[in-house]
């Protein structure tokens, strides 16, 4: 059997990384997000401020930081696509390296030839999330928005990222394995069912 | 505790329906999908004929029909709003009378101040759907259509239907408490596992 694959798209603010460290650990397998990032940083020689501000960029538009960072790369290729496809080499190495959860970065459609793959999709209400934002202590806002539209806005770029790259529309339930709204059963029981899917999944 | 209100989305051919049935079975619940249709056209005063015409329409657009009928109505609603409305107060009536679990017709959106409600959506790969409306007995389809079209077809008018009565999008992850790729685990496994789900739901 190939190493097992879940990938998680997440709604910002829903407890889906959170959801994602769980079942790494319930399952022992590894564990990928914002550390991703870091390696990719490393391994690629861009600096590691430059994604951590893309990565920040509460833009409306993805297509602006497109045309800002565009053709001011080598072989033809904005920074963002370099950066793109060096984030997808990784996730392909990681993916090639044991079972794991990868949380973000288009994991689903980067590994969609992968076979022993699971692809999740976490909601949340909006009362949920901005209570959740409002608690996390590693997270950085701008200070004269609205908790609500911070949220609409991260989601909005996840979304315009994902579009762009994947040509399918994010969040979109038939793209995904599994979707849970996991206000309803809360981050513990939401790990127990996911783990009975992915453990009754048809051999 | 209110009545337990289960609705069902589903992807044409994705096995939603059955599903639907089992865990009214299993719940010992009521379960409305064509029925409801029937009831209503008895009740409303529509000839039957209309109803079933309209369910069937293999249309692109929602828009054509209702251009096609509107105004030509009562009160200066077209057939189709009243239709619709018509339908929507069959479903309160339904979820009022005790617990449920209702397929399709937008009964997410109808019944959403009923606070004891479960909202699901199923989805199936392409390969499962199309053997499972070649293995209907019950299903008619246009003979000169291959079965790929005619599921595009279908989800299409179910999207446009749905979009057009509740300003949501169809098939859209957050809208939903579980989704479902059907595919995955088969019809019984999903079951279990979206009991467990209401099981486990927060008090």
């Amino acid at each position: 059997m190939s190493n097992l694959i879940i990938t998680i798209g997440r709604q910002f603010g829903s407890g889906g990384r959170q959801i994602g460290r769980r079942l790494a650990e319930e399952l022992g397998i590894d564990f990928y997000d914002r550390a991703l990032i870091t390696a990719a940083a490393k391994k690629s020689g861009f600096s590691e401020e430059l994604f951590e501000m893309m990565d920040k960029r509460a833009t409306n538009s993805l297509l602006y930081s497109l045309s800002m960072f565009g053709g001011s790369g080598v072989n033809g290729m904005s920074l963002t696509d370099q950066l793109y496809l060096t984030q997808a080499n990784l996730i392909r190495e990681f993916a090639d390296k044991g079972s794991c959860v990868i949380v973000g970065r288009c994991a689903d459609h980067i590994l969609r030839e992968y076979p022993n793959r699971f692809d999740l999709f976490i909601s949340a209400p909006i009362e949920d999330r901005i209570r959740r934002i409002q608690s996390s202590p590693d997270r950085e806002f701008e200070g004269n928005k609205s908790p609500q539209s911070t949220l609409e806005k991260m989601d909005k770029q996840r979304a315009t990222y994902y579009n762009y790259y994947t040509g399918k529309v994010w969040g979109k339930a038939d793209h995904y394995d599994l979707c849970i709204n996991a206000g309803r059963l809360g981050i513990d029981k939401s790990v127990e069912l996911i783990l009975n899917f992915v453990n009754g999944l048809k051999e």
